[in-house]
């Protein structure tokens, strides 16, 4: 097979730098450009001396020419970028995997709202695939469009997946209290992520408002088949990467039946990059620094399911799932 | 007035250090034996490196007769020391501050299965009062004993106080979802507590048995008038001080039709050490550290309501606390 | 006597929250005006929560007006503000404390190339004492314009300072391996600051061409009584707070023969805030963290001695010095 | 080619977790045996959680039998322990990499003083090669023992190297000022790592009287030709992994006149683990995080050449290496 002709946009945050390093190493990708408006010219080494010998090329300028000569296309940028390329790059038989929220609410009113702008191009939203492997894999397989979860939502979805698919949980009073490391608010230079602030402090944000609350409900509401509207506090950690999903839900009169620990055991035992542990533990975020692994424990408190699941967000929660949809989407192993 | 003459039994953890700084400033106090079977003989500045100059008492072996010829004993020991010294001090007329869990829990069965061990002095329990100052200040000004409260349940008794004083929330479901800095550990050299371990890392631990869940189940129960069991799941966060609480609870009719903001403001207005936040903050363990403060944000999002408090685990979750507690046995000025 | 009408330009910064922390806790002063271009009309304690309840100020607009009718003014500011005040201030009689560099360095032209602008009053550059009270004490006492040292500079020099004093080293070949936490580097918003690139991380930085070190070499000169060039790197520590200064310098023939502890011992045993450890000791920057205290340690390996000193960057070498100056200016004690 | 059986003793600190993590990757490589006394029996993925479906041994107590059915055997064990095992394994024909101390000084009495115990088979160290490829690698590819090095000298000695090598210095006044993460202080619990010690702090230890001394001291005289005996000051930084190494050396006439990054430049040219960066860089211990690159830097303020070299002090440092050394004993690729 020929290698796949790989382009990203916008690869100067650490999603994309993740991206760069996990495909640097991938057998059967070339990149053919790396785009950044900021950083054209500049060879990707020196941006990031980390990958000095892994990366011989420069950044460029974004050039649509350029870029509909690919095979797939990665979008790493800010929200609201890809939707801008989306349609000239599927009309020349690109596939495109978007790691921002451009396409991953189908409700286009509901978007608008939460991202405060127009979408401009509401008709491919429906064409587009939520690329979570463990609900979609089969979607994924022929996609052309695929939507890239959230950080959080991946490690939320997941942790609650063989609850609601088995209707094992009330629907109301679900509770996500979830902890992100640093590298989850982007690479910009801002006063509240700077080590003196952050360090040795933790605190919640936008403890009522994130934009993943409502991503995390259309996609319950589509495993459960009714509506669903968790609640979802986000919360900073001290640490760069990784993520700690605190889940909790009411179980049923069949819940409180059920071998929790079986049910998870079960339904994610031929799924290669979630690791279901054994009962009684708890899962560290280091443990899964730099791969592409969701780990999840299950406890029960009274009548109250606890799910612990940590992933790292630049790799689960970002770039290694977005390799993973792209193996995926050209018939490679998934691992 | 003289000076108090205190005395402190296991000073060689981290809440003990903390009394240690604490008192060394207090221009009440003077120190008249602080003692540690571990290091004794050992300038408490050679231990502590930066009290030197600060303190120029050594560690001693802990001996009753010193002990009953202070005014005030503060015990900073594991679980299950205070309860040998109590009543020796209390006959002695030694007013008891006891900064372990031996006098927390009046049910001694709950004690007892908890702590996995006879508790040495049952009766003496009823005599402790629970150094809350928010909730039992009247009783702490005449006490001879005090139970001061452990770091987790202070925060998160704080937090749920005027919800449950006011009748706004319904008593089942209740959730703390708390995080600890890791010098509520202890000080004692351990591999989970270690520096490489922990750092860049987060988890929860011990997420249905944790001994502070008896501990805050019986004082909302005291609060509410009627028994409650709150899930409690503790986290550890790569910090040394600080435990942020996420609290969450069901409000009932009342409640969605109360102000919170205004209902935390009004319960606290007098309280010198809980300040309650501007609505929509988010507080950071980070500024409250050193200080005896808990801070506190309500938020509301659906029919839930989110508590944030935050404080300094080893001070108002401690040594602070304790001290607190002093000032008002002895009619000194709280701050 | 009435209390200290002081003015501070510029307190938005670590140093000049640190002043504020320092100040409002100070029985001697009253704070008159906090100026900051930035922030002016907004409280103090909305930019900094940590000071919430210690100050009920806002920050205002700096007016002439206004800051001349304090005692004193201390300057926070970035280089090149405090030399637009200055005249104005002395001749209305007001004291200035200026913790940026504007008056560091006698040797004008050496300031304009390091500092790569015209200096606007050098005039007043004679007349401005550096105010580390370890050697100018007496100066400080009667001097209206205090420069005070740079971070850098007050751990190194007084390292240095006893063996220079009494003649026991080679003048060619000191080095100042200098290890600073972030919060030296200031509280604006930079990418090299942040969490995620300076947690679990650590480098050198400006290897040859630091401005602290021509700043150095004068007051090592100084001390001397002769010119001396010594080597000086900087580093990045991940930690916010602390300076760590390895020194190292050839024992001359005198040297090599003297007691170097005893000499260390003898030189600050009246200094309050210079602290000479016992023999095979090694300072920790935690040990002085929040405290005005320079811990020093004195290591001889061959013939090289070897100074370890730390102090906590924005105390001792910014806020704590220049309030230490002030109580020498205003004969109060001096702790 | 058959893969090589590999067989490690004492895998249970941080080296040995990284030699298990790198070699479970190794194309070339089956693992046969696992030893570790403390926790034979048990799974390694539940050692260590992050290896979980990445190994599936367990651990075994160390019996020669089975040592000596490999083809090489790692010691990761404490010093003193390797000496045991090398004559039984040699022997056998099997092939020894020790990772650490037994082997690396050729002076006997020397090692006895430093290591203070006797040397159990003093013979063989003079079979022993000084597994740094970067000076040994002819005499490696033919090795049946080899001494890794430490951590500290490694990244010492490479900085040095070239200017040792060219004789561009003075050989007497070299002074390494060395900063390493806590990794390096092995698994064991410890207070003085611990998490709340350690995290916000800096120090220097073992100022004058660490055993990597020696071992840099006899490497670098190795290169120049006579004898050096170098300043070496470690410090132990608040981060997990890495080492930075800040070396100053005098230049004499020949080195003044020279231009150093072209002679870096040239010395490394062609070896795939050293990568010397463009003047004026200082490089991140976090640039080489996970690597087998030891990154250098060249500058020189006055007469002074000042080196900064970063490693991963688990990788380069120790486990990397180790394997490199494999690699080039069994003819494959190095890298």
């Amino acid at each position: 097979m020929n290698p796949i002709s790989v382009g990203i946009i916008g690869a100067t945050g650490y999603s994309g730098m993740e991206l760069l390093r996990l495909l640097s190493g991938h057998p059967d990708v070339v990149m053919r450009c790396i785009t950044s408006r900021s950083e054209a010219g500049r060879a990707v080494s020196e941006v990031f001396p980390a990958l000095r010998g892994e990366i011989n090329l420069q950044f460029t300028e974004p050039k649509t020419a350029e870029l509909t000569e690919c095979d797939v296309v990665f979008c790493a940028t800010p929200n609201g970028i890809a939707m801008q390329y989306a349609e000239n790059l599927l009309d020349a038989g690109v596939k495109l995997i978007d790691l921002s929220a451009d396409f991953r609410l189908t409700d286009i009113a509901m978007w608008e709202k939460w991202y405060d702008m127009p979408h401009a191009c509401p008709d491919l939203v429906k064409e587009a695939v939520y690329g979570l492997p463990e609900i979609n894999r089969a979607a994924i397989k022929t996609a052309n469009l695929v939507a890239n979860p959230g950080c959080y939502p991946t490690a939320t979805i997941l942790g609650f997946l063989p609850l609601l698919e088995s209707n094992l949980i009330d629907h109301i009073g679900l509770i996500a209290d979830v902890k992100s490391g640093v590298s989850g608010a982007g690479r910009a230079a801002k006063l509240a992520t700077s080590f003196a602030e952050l360090s040795e402090s933790f605190t919640a944000y936008s403890a009522t408002k994130h934009r993943h609350q409502p991503e995390i409900a259309a996609q319950l509401a589509q495993l459960a088949g009714l509506a669903i509207n968790p609640i979802f506090t986000p919360h900073l950690l001290p640490i760069i990467r990784g993520i700690h999903a605190t889940l909790y839900a009411k179980l049923n009169a069949v819940g409180r039946k059920t071998e929790l620990q079986q049910c998870f055991v079960n339904r994610f035992a031929n799924e290669p990059f979630v690791d279901v542990m054994p009962e009684n533990s708890h899962p560290t975020t280091k443990s899964v620094r730099g791969t592409n692994i969701c780990r999840i424990a299950v406890h029960r408190q009274f009548d109250t399911v606890i799910v612990l699941a940590v992933e790292d967000n630049l790799v689960k929660g970002a770039a290694g799932q977005a390799i993973q949809n792209m193996n995926l989407m050209f018939g490679l192993p998934e691992t």
